[in-house]
């Protein structure tokens, strides 16, 4: 029996600390084949690159492993690693992307690159899991997150995941006492209240700082924004189809021109 | 009873034709407000600026019209719209984005920052809709999309519609035939085999071209590729919760160590 082929990606690029955790953890669990992105990509949601070129270029950053540095964005590494560098080869066995700095729990995930890399990988029918650590701090500490690391990735590979899903974990910042344990959660119904900050260049000409306020709308104990709030790993699945299922009946029920 | 507030945008850009179409058609229905990207941005899927700063100019580009072109991508001209531009004033009534140059149907929904734009206007509650038109062509005819923008806008713009969904409208490409009518339709299950043409720049390094063929793996007859190849317009109500709730259950049940 071969051992798992591992395809690892992010959006904090290549040479962030997340990544190496990830890859130094996957490494005891089988092969490993990176392809991210050369440079920082968070809040890239699903983009991929359309009317321009991309370079993909060896690394041998990673001690012993396969490694492409990638001008794209995550979900652009995700094609080119399966479409390029394995291309007729032997696909990937799941898609790990991550570990992000920073939380993607909610609404987040829809503007997370690192989720783009694993939802990609659900496109494909690989079973694939964004992981992410709600600590912002570049000196954040991972150590918490292998041992669930190993255990979710391990149990992704065993008992696959059903088909179109992708996990989002999120881990809760290293804190004093141990983490709980794993929910599996729905997305918590939350949003970002933006706020602009104004500034005037040397030319007095005005520039934008995006800056935002997290409001959580949610009340339950079923979803992510309680699981890390209560100091437990939340595992979200999620998956590409957007169809509001129950709208369609709605709408064709209220709309007249329908008739 | 005054008119109502219309904020239109794209990600082709505030130059492209496809908005100016849109802007000219929602004149007649309310009082419209532009922000759009300064720039093609295509492919942008729910990215937002993070990490950098955004520029914001008025324009003058559309006869009695408001407008603004911003450096940032779709998502975030609704946010500069909501929380700078109108910041403590009336809200729109309804988002509209488009009209794309190209089709946004299916799988592409999730790459598509016409309709970030759209769900970004949704995750602030605001009635919204994105409109593509299924032909790539620059010298690509409008017309017949007219009659269509205003009844769908004007259903919205009446009915309003279910929380935390938005619209995904696609009209097929102009044909001798007249459009059949409107179908409220689920995303279709395909997706985009991609091919990477590489090719090597002066200096003799490789770069590379995505491109790629589309899959429909769909048979039925209620989904928006099937629509739109038999000359009716696609309406797919979209949500951006993306939790598969089923596989909760599934999962809960499969893994071990959470037993």
């Amino acid at each position: 029996m071969h051992k798992p082929l591992i395809l690892v990606s992010n959006d904090d690029g290549i040479t962030s600390r997340g990544i190496f955790h990830l890859v130094h953890v996957m490494k005891e669990l089988g092969e490993v084949l990176v392809v991210a992105p050369n440079r920082p990509q968070s809040g890239m949601g699903h983009a991929i690159t359309v009317g321009d070129t991309l370079r993909l270029t060896e690394s041998s950053i990673f001690d012993g492993v396969r490694a492409f540095e990638c001008s794209g964005t995550p979900a652009d590494c995700v094609k080119m690693a399966r479409h390029f560098v394995l291309k007729d080869q032997r696909q990937p066995d799941v898609v790990v992307s991550g570990i992000n700095h920073g939380s993607n729990t909610s609404i987040s995930v829809l503007y997370s690159g690192t989720m783009s890399a694993a939802i990609e990988g659900a496109i494909e029918g690989t079973p694939a899991i964004g992981f992410s650590l709600c600590d912002y701090s570049h000196q954040a500490d991972f150590s918490h997150t292998t041992s669930f690391l190993k255990k979710i990735t391990q149990q992704v590979l065993k008992k696959k995941l059903p088909r179109g899903t992708a996990l989002n974990v999120n881990f809760p910042p290293r804190r004093n006492e141990a983490i709980k344990g794993v929910r599996i959660c729905r997305q918590a119904n939350a949003k970002w209240v933006e706020e602009f900050d104004q500034r005037f260049d040397p030319n007095g000409r005005s520039y934008f700082w995006m800056t935002g306020n997290f409001v959580n709308f949610d009340k339950g104990e079923d979803n992510d924004e309680w699981a890390i709030a209560n100091n437990y790993v939340s595992v979200v699945p999620c998956q590409f189809d957007l169809t509001a299922h129950q709208a369609i009946r709605i709408i064709n029920e209220e709309w007249d021109f329908l008739k």
